[in-house]
């Protein structure tokens, strides 16, 4: 059996720079029309010059595929209407980082409401550019997000005509505040769509399933299913594609982030063919973000077949999320 | 400023064997008079005469040391009356574990309820051997060992005059459960009274801190505290102490456990000094265990002294909890 996806988008993804980059992106650009590319570099992406610069880095990385980088911009409070206006062309999204909550976010923001944000989402929204959340507060790991909900609903409410997109959401609770707002979207990674917190420390500890936010509960990973599966229109394909040198994961002080890209469309497949959902896959790895974004991708057809494929134990020196398992979807391009 | 301490007692220690045993087992028995000592050895100790070899090993390990070592046997839901009656001398307790729980527990138990253990409970009732329990069900890691309350609360109500210790508690649940039943008393380990699972998952994941079970919620350590803190009778320290090798600790698939022996005692002093609290050390350490379990260990008299102390980076080839931190507290023996 063999299965045709057009143009899937990745609306999270993490290149890092340099050599990584270089290992990476190629790794995306293969199977992916184009995707959101995450500003947390070193640093983080705050200029037109580092943007146009990051930009060139990933082309030039992922010649010869039919790719486009949308990039980002890292979110700060002093962005002055001018700056934005002379950039938004060049940026799908902005990215906010509550400060210290995940890799290279020290530069993030430390009061997150309406009135200390209100005047560079007034911007944002008369410019028509979408807004991007790591939504956690700095409480216990397995509340931060239900915690930021109310901060998510209260940005909703108070912008409704600028588009926030829920990052990489993990809970039940973000999955019902979704629905309630029209101005609120969500994507959802590969991975916590497949574990929860048993899988990574409910046996033994398992650092290559660590990432923020942390997987959480079986009730939890249900209302991702539930929305993915169903490709409900407020949510899309991100996979959150975060890699590290397997010396920093496997390591006390393990680093946060599960490497996806290279086999996300073949797990995805895998997933939604088992819960028989296979015709709403395109809608969630590219349809539903085409409409939410207002993007045109480029053409690019990949084909899955239904076949036994064994993922590597590494790209590079990242070991990626199910290595050495056997699944049962492989790409046939 | 110094605190004397008059025969503290770990009334749940892991030992393990061979080298292992010689590196760990002194550390134990320089600074407590006597210990339990957990028979989830490679294989369990389930005859008299692993139990005896076992302890030999142990008195050789701890020579010229004031300790005795309270020996325990694994479960077993096979054991006649005749062997019950012919070791209960040698024993303190018999160890229950559902099969496949932690460390070494493939052989345990895998129905618990009271129908199915009553034979052997009603021997051990009658003869006044304790009972314990690693009190989890196989569900998700951070709901395991609130699933098992109802079952300790049945096991209590069916077997009245059986002492039951629910071992190294770490929720609200189970402290609640404790204060419900007479026969029913619990085990509190030095970790679970200072960390949650924000210390192990929170920050960056921390292999050295990870535990079965695993640490719970701030209102749960709450609850531990407030138990520990106050010496409830109902309570005694164990510290759980399970040595790993580091190179066991510091890989994927990282071996539950944490290494607290040497520096527990220094560690409650602190703790409890930080509360305003030292007075109930005393009965935390010592004088509850002594009476819920009848036993009155050998005179050891252990002086704390308020004064920095680094503790170091590893004991043999095991690295300890709280590795290279300045804590408040040394012993001055």
């Amino acid at each position: 059996m063999k299965l045709q996806l057009t143009s899937p988008l990745d609306m999270h993804l993490h290149l890092r720079q340099d050599n990584m980059l270089k290992v990476v992106a190629p790794l995306s650009s293969k199977t992916f029309s184009g995707a959101i590319i995450m500003p947390n570099t070193l640093p983080p992406i705050s200029t037109k010059e580092q943007l146009l610069r990051y930009k060139e880095d990933i082309l030039n990385a992922t010649k010869g595929d039919t790719f486009t980088p949308y990039m980002t911009l890292f979110f700060k409070n002093d962005y002055s209407r001018e700056f934005l206006e002379s950039i938004k062309d060049e940026i799908l999204s902005i990215k906010l980082y509550p400060a210290g909550i995940t890799t290279n976010s020290e530069g993030g923001v430390s009061t997150i409401d309406v009135e200390s944000l209100r005047p560079t989402l007034e911007i944002m929204s008369d410019l028509g550019i979408v807004l991007n959340i790591h939504g956690e507060t700095d409480g216990f790991v397995m509340d931060r997000e239900a915690e930021f909900v109310p901060i998510y609903k209260a940005l909703a409410k108070a912008f409704p005509k600028l588009k926030i997109v829920m990052e990489h959401i993990t809970t039940k609770a973000s999955a019902d505040a979704l629905l309630e707002f029209e101005n609120l979207y969500a994507t959802i990674t590969l991975h916590h769509l497949y574990i929860t917190l048993d899988d990574v420390a409910g046996g033994m500890l398992q650092p290559h399933l660590f990432c923020k936010p942390i997987a959480k509960r079986p009730e939890d990973r249900e209302a991702l299913l539930e929305l993915a599966l169903n490709a409900n229109p407020k949510v899309m394909f991100g996979s959150d594609s975060a890699p590290h040198p397997k010396s920093a994961k496997e390591a006390p002080g393990c680093a946060a982030g599960i490497f996806t890209a290279p086999i996300a469309l073949q797990l995805l497949a895998q997933l939604f063919d088992k819960h028989n959902k296979l015709e709403n896959l395109q809608a969630f790895v590219s349809n539903n973000a085409q409409k939410i974004y207002a993007i045109t991708p480029a053409k690019k057809i990949i084909t899955l077949e239904k076949k036994s494929f064994k993922i590597p134990s590494s790209y590079g020196n990242v070991v990626p999320f199910m290595a050495n398992e056997e699944i049962g979807f492989v790409i046939d391009n």
